[in-house]
């Protein structure tokens, strides 16, 4: 009788231990994006499988590096250097021509622990931004480093430098033509030819979140003209407390309204969901068309909004996402 | 009986008319500072009397000409300009030596109305950073223009150039030359020499909002390092519906935290008072010592809160406050 009762009480918690998976590993997420704006629909489809590959390469290689442990900011770090070196994008090789034919690159991250940042503006000889704002971050007490100064840091570390014109590429030339032949007949530039900053956000397994974000500015930029990618809390920010975020659009806009840090306040004050205050900002603050975010929130959610035709984007996680996407 | 019920009737309303103050001019508000840091109260009277002297001598004209109706915009750009001349502070002449023995100026400034911002990084030939800071908010699309960019658009202005040795004083001379020895004897630099970043913030007569900070940056500074004066949301916010605010101190840590717009951001999404914003941010968000802010509220409240041992400041405002001081 004892035994029985016994057996009875203990029966519903053996069935529980019984069925309960095993524990799984910690989850992680991840999103890139490739530039926001006037992406027309009637792009051949070679280009757009082009475009679609470069981001799917790109994400890929960050999904696998999450599944296997490591860290989210060597993650952000190695995707964005992989976009940075792809041509098709507005970041490293491929980035825009300034009004004065050259390449100005700036370039962000930061790590959501310690609030870590680093950024670089400015740069004109170093072949990956990211990689040298990483060193800022980690071997300088300082955040933010531009021009002839920051070259001469990159001298001090292994980051890789290139001659200028090695940022070169047709397309982007005669993006600059274009801009010169509108400006000259007083019209708008192009939306088409100002985006495609890259950025990447992840959380790992060990709970952590970073942000990076790179770009060559806009085409026929003035010279020292700076955007929102180096300006922390503007195009890039992280903290664990609540999300990472990268940015890519019209830089002033994002500027003016500290966007990426904007989204992280509207969630540590007022509670708002990692989705609700990305569309919040994107959709109340800003004007249509200004560009998009991605995020990924401490839960491992992910958002990718924006207010522009199309966003290159991609996300990936634990759970089996995986997808590239240009429009809405 | 009839006149009498309407004598009645009316007599309160005409009792409060008669009563009724005539409606005061909108009222207005001002804080300044001339930096954060350790300031010893063992300053010679003379020396403590110089520092007042020329707090007191920027805040009487921006009460004078907030009094008069005058713009917030106008008032904390032309108040900032006299702290830069004044050879106490650490922005325009006075300000720090870099490393290499030069000196590398910063500046912002923010109109609260449409949140429109102009900043300039790394600038060594401009006499008042921060006039070509307004230049850029006004004459260009851009909000940050860095180095020799800004340089080159400062000649298409009538802002005033100088050569670099115009910003030289004996006294931060001999700041660069102590640091120089403590790093050659591996001690810390002295917080001492780090700070003197000038800022005004004020709210105007007609409800408007504006923030305005210049600074040198920190003595022996890394040629190309950038502060967070320059950073919209960092150092320098102002926004109409929430307050305005300029900081100074550590400039990585108010670029981490996103200070500025931190303090605003509590006050739009926690609910808080201006003051209680402020000191959230500076005591829980902050390192002690890292600095303070000044900040002014839409409806004309003033906070100046710091963690340090001292903030060079000032406040007054349409009700006859006038006040500068240095400690606690």
């Amino acid at each position: 009788m004892n035994t029985m009762r016994i057996i009875l009480i203990c029966l519903p918690i053996l069935l529980a231990a019984c069925s309960a998976p095993r524990p799984e590993p910690p989850s992680w997420s991840i999103a890139i994006h490739g530039g926001a704006g006037v992406i027309s629909k009637d792009i051949p489809d070679s280009v757009r499988i082009g475009y679609e590959e470069s981001l799917g390469t790109a994400l890929r290689l960050g999904a696998a590096m999450l599944d296997s442990g490591r860290t989210s900011l060597d993650v952000v770090e190695a995707v964005v250097r992989v976009l940075e070196d792809d041509p098709r994008f507005n970041a490293g090789r491929g980035a825009v021509y300034t009004a004065d034919a050259r390449h100005e690159l700036d370039a962000a991250i930061m790590d959501g622990r310690a609030l870590s940042a680093g950024a670089v503006a400015g740069v004109t000889t170093v072949r990956n931004p990211i990689s040298l704002a990483r060193q800022v971050m980690e071997q300088t007490p300082h955040v933010l480093l531009i021009g002839a100064g920051a070259e001469a840091f990159a001298d001090q570390t292994g980051v890789e430098r290139v001659p200028n014109t090695w940022f070169n590429t047709d397309l982007r030339r005669q993006q600059l033509d274009r801009a010169r032949e509108r400006e000259a007949e007083r019209q708008q530039a192009s939306l088409e030819s100002r985006y495609g900053t890259v950025g990447a956000v992840a959380l790992d397994r060990h709970g952590n979140l970073a942000a990076a974000t790179s770009t060559g500015g806009m085409t026929n930029k003035r010279f020292g003209r700076v955007g929102d990618v180096p300006v922390i809390g503007a195009g890039t920010y992280a903290d664990n407390a609540t999300a990472a975020i990268s940015c890519t659009g019209t830089g002033e806009q994002f500027i003016r309204h500290v966007v990426a840090h904007q989204v992280a306040a509207q969630m540590a004050f007022a509670g708002k969901s990692l989705d609700q205050a990305a569309r919040f900002v994107i959709d109340t603050k800003l004007n249509p068309g200004d560009g998009g975010l991605i995020a990924v929130s401490r839960s491992g959610d992910i958002a990718m909004v924006f207010n522009s035709p199309g966003m290159f984007r991609g996300a990936a996680d634990a759970k089996g996402r995986f997808e590239v996407a240009i429009w809405e």
